[in-house]
């Protein structure tokens, strides 16, 4: 037995876990006390430094509330979020990916015909949104729930304006055919910053960082049988899309918008989405 | 330019760091960035897990308060507090070693005579605290403060029962003289347990691990121009030195406590602190 040192200090933390703890606990938490005294030792961090760290962490917990999650922004920004949906999402090649789910999304939106319009307060520019639903071998999926959120023209979601936007706004599910087709009309998303004025915005600033998302829709393709598909699509040439303030952004997510001239339907934004069996 | 995958993630998120940052946050950023996606990428952290995770840093936040610190709490029982001491406090061969300072220090402790009794509840075993204040060479200091403060017989700091222990209950400063050496009397510490009732209470229960401190007196002794000594002695002997929660025990503190016969004054723990130039 020896006592604390800096040489010995993951060792001799780890060294206490207790023989009946959970083997994934003791794993997990072995593990991030050594890489969380690697970082302390990498940057030699000052107490000052350290007391920052307290006080960002209590500032970050204290502003959460029932309609704020600031961890989760917190680790959005750091990539966490991202890192976590991709290693838990390995797919093969050619399905379609994932990317995070986001915090707006609402269980329980109207399940509505093909081609019905999502958009219910009239603002944006109309898009239809249209493709199919499909195997790795390119079969038709019959019976998928394509459940579809977005921001409306302002950048907001319908349940960041309660009582402003009309409930349901820019959301609805839609079940496929046995041509496995899906088509809704909705608006062409806008671009929109993730809530930037607690701790998580403080320090994007500090980064010298933008806090915002690149238009996108959001999806949740589910059958049972086949992986839960969490994703989006986003606007091609959006001009965040190199910088999404969340890293959700993937090459293959990057979907055409195919301006329509001379319609009611200003764009046509098509995507095929490729799902794995369970 | 690539978008975030699993294998870029780390220089994908550093690679956003502005070109005007602070170069000292840049670079505690990129190591924390780095070390954090390690940590998910060595136990592939799964969604379930990552979500417990933001509860737990929720809980951890909202539990916070004027007297209360869950995230220093949790610094501490993960070694990160002292480690961070131990890295901004390498001393000399020979000088007295550093450990955490605790959050039960009040500033303006009375300037008591030396030799005066610090126990003012009448509880616990009375014991004698003495010795000198020596630079490297073992010559005296002279105008040393030496702030001394301990818990009760109970197990409690006055400030953690306000009505029910007297003020500056087993507190006090005490200035060395020209011969450097310090006095007092107080009470042989117990052992006590961190708050317990909290997310980190409850971590450390899945760890198997118990919230107790080894009984200790804490000291901070001061003088400009000689580096700040935040310290305890421990109790030598007590069932928790090698268990201590917040990994505070160094070898070089463990003082003895002597056994006085036939006296008013039950023990008598003789320690030699010794400073560093600043
Ligand atoms: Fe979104
Ligand atoms: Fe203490």
């Amino acid at each position: 037995m020896s006592y604390f040192t800096e040489a010995n200090s993951t060792a001799t933390v780890n060294g206490r876990i207790g023989p009946d703890t959970d083997a994934r606990l003791a794993e997990v938490m072995a593990s991030l006390t050594r890489h969380l005294h690697d970082f302390v030792k990498d940057v030699a961090l000052t107490p000052a430094e350290w007391d920052y760290a307290v006080g960002f962490l209590t500032r970050t917990g204290q502003i959460c509330s029932g309609e704020r999650q600031e961890f989760i922004l917190l680790s959005d920004v750091l990539g966490v979020s991202m890192l976590v949906d991709a290693i838990s999402n390995r797919r093969p090649e050619g399905a379609t990916e994932n990317t995070v789910f986001g915090p707006f999304h609402v269980e329980g939106a109207p399940i509505r015909a093909m081609g019905d319009n999502i958009s219910l307060d009239g603002k944006g520019e109309s898009c239809l949104f249209e493709g199919r639903v499909l195997d790795l071998e390119g079969n038709p999926i019959e019976g998928v729930t394509v459940d579809v959120w977005s921001d409306n023209a302002d950048g907001y979601y319908d349940v960041q304006q309660p009582g402003i936007q009309p409930k349901w706004n820019n959301r609805g599910r839609f079940i496929t055919g046995p041509d496995g087709r899906y088509a809704f009309r909705g608006i062409k998303p806008v671009s929109y910053p993730i809530p930037d004025d607690g701790p998580v915005g403080q320090m994007l600033a500090q980064l010298g960082r933008h806090p915002y998302r690149p238009a996108h829709m959001h999806y949740l393709i589910t059958k049972p049988g086949w992986q839960k598909l969490v994703t989006h699509t986003f606007v091609g040439g959006d001009e965040y899309l190199t910088s999404d303030a969340v890293f959700g952004v993937k090459d293959s997510l990057v979907a055409p918008y195919e301006r329509l001239e001379g319609a009611d339907t200003l764009w046509r934004s098509p995507f095929d989405f490729i799902l794995v069996p369970a």
